[in-house]
């Protein structure tokens, strides 16, 4: 099983979900995070700059079976941009066991 | 290593919390997230019917020895369920290398 | 690549984050978490005591190359520290993928 974790931008949140549902991937868990991008604008420190201002960041968690994991990633790349700089970032590791607490069982079933 | 991630209900933190303090599971990490469950309901959309409802969930991030992973995920879904759908999800991923920040000191030992 | 994942006072974020960047590690993020440490402290329960007060955390999620790991954690240990107990914790885990939305491109070279 895999996870994969996408900071997306808040704005771009229903429009990747219904994607992810259209595609089967109707179970995550999000929540709001602060993120600091790869913006070299803004003030000046020590001789760098950088961004002055955080930016709102949603975090979607979402564990999958193996053979789902590049759907789920190309079906968020083509939903959460805009084009421009910002539009977030996919990682993906890998989830040793999965345990669906209700029943106890365990694997790739319990994601179905 | 291994990180233990419990998606539990809300309502059944402290009954967890204690569980797993009687087992000897003292230091871990929590917040609140909102959870997209399997839930196959409510309105349809695109031909496909879905959950109108969110849920609010608190996300659990436990890092234990190897050795103590069974004992925690066995005293989660123990505690978390009510018998109910929606009970939660228990995931285990590995954790390469672990440092208590004060010591710099790292390995297993600063998880006891 | 590694994920680094740092739960620091919530106090000592801007200082860590500023060494962060002097070192060339611009682009995470981070949010609040409640957590539960290994203090042995405050009421009793069954026998055992324990700390009566979850502190407040910050965790920051980190993605880095694999040559800029030690760097980071390094730079993490020598600024988030105040030599009391509580300074918090290190955890290190592989990423397998990681992908630039904006530009579908994937790999080390989206974290530059
Ligand atoms: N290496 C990283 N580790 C953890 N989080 C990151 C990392 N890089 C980016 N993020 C998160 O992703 C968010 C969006 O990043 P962003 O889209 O600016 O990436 P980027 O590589 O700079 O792409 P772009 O060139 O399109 O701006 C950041 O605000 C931050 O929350
Ligand atoms: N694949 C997943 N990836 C990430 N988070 C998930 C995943 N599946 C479930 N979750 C999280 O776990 C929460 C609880 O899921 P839930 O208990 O409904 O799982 P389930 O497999 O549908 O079990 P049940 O049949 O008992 O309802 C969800 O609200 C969501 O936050
Ligand atoms: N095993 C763990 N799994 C998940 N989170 C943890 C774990 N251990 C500590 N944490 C998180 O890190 C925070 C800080 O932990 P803390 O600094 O007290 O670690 P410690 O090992 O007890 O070190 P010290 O001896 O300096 O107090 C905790 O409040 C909790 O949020
Ligand atoms: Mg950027
Ligand atoms: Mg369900
Ligand atoms: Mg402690």
């Amino acid at each position: 099983m895999k996870k994969i974790e996408a900071i997306i931008r808040k704005s771009k949140y229903s429009t990747v979900r219904d994607a992810l549902h259209e595609v089967g991937v109707n179970f995550f868990s999000y929540w709001d995070v602060t993120g600091l991008g790869n913006e070299k604008e803004g003030h000046v420190y020590r001789g760098v700059s950088y961004s002055t201002s955080d930016i709102q960041r949603r975090y979607l968690s979402i564990v999958v079976n193996d053979d789902f994991a590049e759907t789920t990633i190309k079906t968020i790349i083509n939903s959460a941009g805009t084009g421009e700089v910002g539009d977030g970032k996919i990682f993906v590791s890998n989830i040793d066991e999965c345990y669906r607490i209700r029943t106890g069982e365990k694997g790739g079933n319990t994601l179905k």
